[in-house]
């Protein structure tokens, strides 16, 4: 509920202010469930010790990360395959929205 | 000061409780000077928008990136230079420090 209120604050929020290129947070959220199993819905979880914190990142180095993993310049056997059909208004909404929460949690 | 301090406290923690295995964090201090152009002392510096926060990142993932920049399984003009002549203990030490800071930023 509350990353749900948090949501829709950014969104107005990304609606009044942000440049188109600057990514919309509210759906990258929605469409990051399949992110979620290993990152957390808030990019804080890292499932395997080896898997980044993602929450709190430079959106503009996420966005990177995944166009690498989307060209192969960059590869990991699971997000090398999610990246593969992201398109480049998913791949900016998806950094929008984990590089607004809060991170990473501390060991 | 208080970095040193920290770096102190953490060293002599890691002295007593730590597997060489996790890295001895004050080392890793020591030798990253080459990294704080970019990274910053604490990694929370990203001296361009599409380097990445690693104040805070896991420890093992923190390895994972300079072994695959090491080996050339991930490609970065910068990074793959100077990870080129790591030993394995100094990947360890660096890791260890930078994933004991407090981090990242906020926006």
């Amino acid at each position: 509920m509350k990353l749900m209120l948090t949501a829709l604050t950014v969104a107005l929020a990304w609606a009044l202010a942000s440049p188109a290129s600057a990514g919309n947070p509210a759906r990258g959220l929605e469409i990051s469930q399949v992110c979620q199993s290993c990152h957390g819905e808030d990019g804080n979880l890292a499932l395997e010790a080896d898997y980044p914190i993602i929450a709190g990142q430079h959106f503009n180095y996420l966005v990177r990360a995944l166009e690498d993993y989307r060209s192969g310049d960059r590869d990991h056997a699971i997000m090398s395959s999610f990246a593969r059909d992201l398109s480049d208004r998913d791949i900016r909404d998806l950094a929008a929205w984990y590089s607004r929460q809060e991170g990473p949690l501390k060991p």
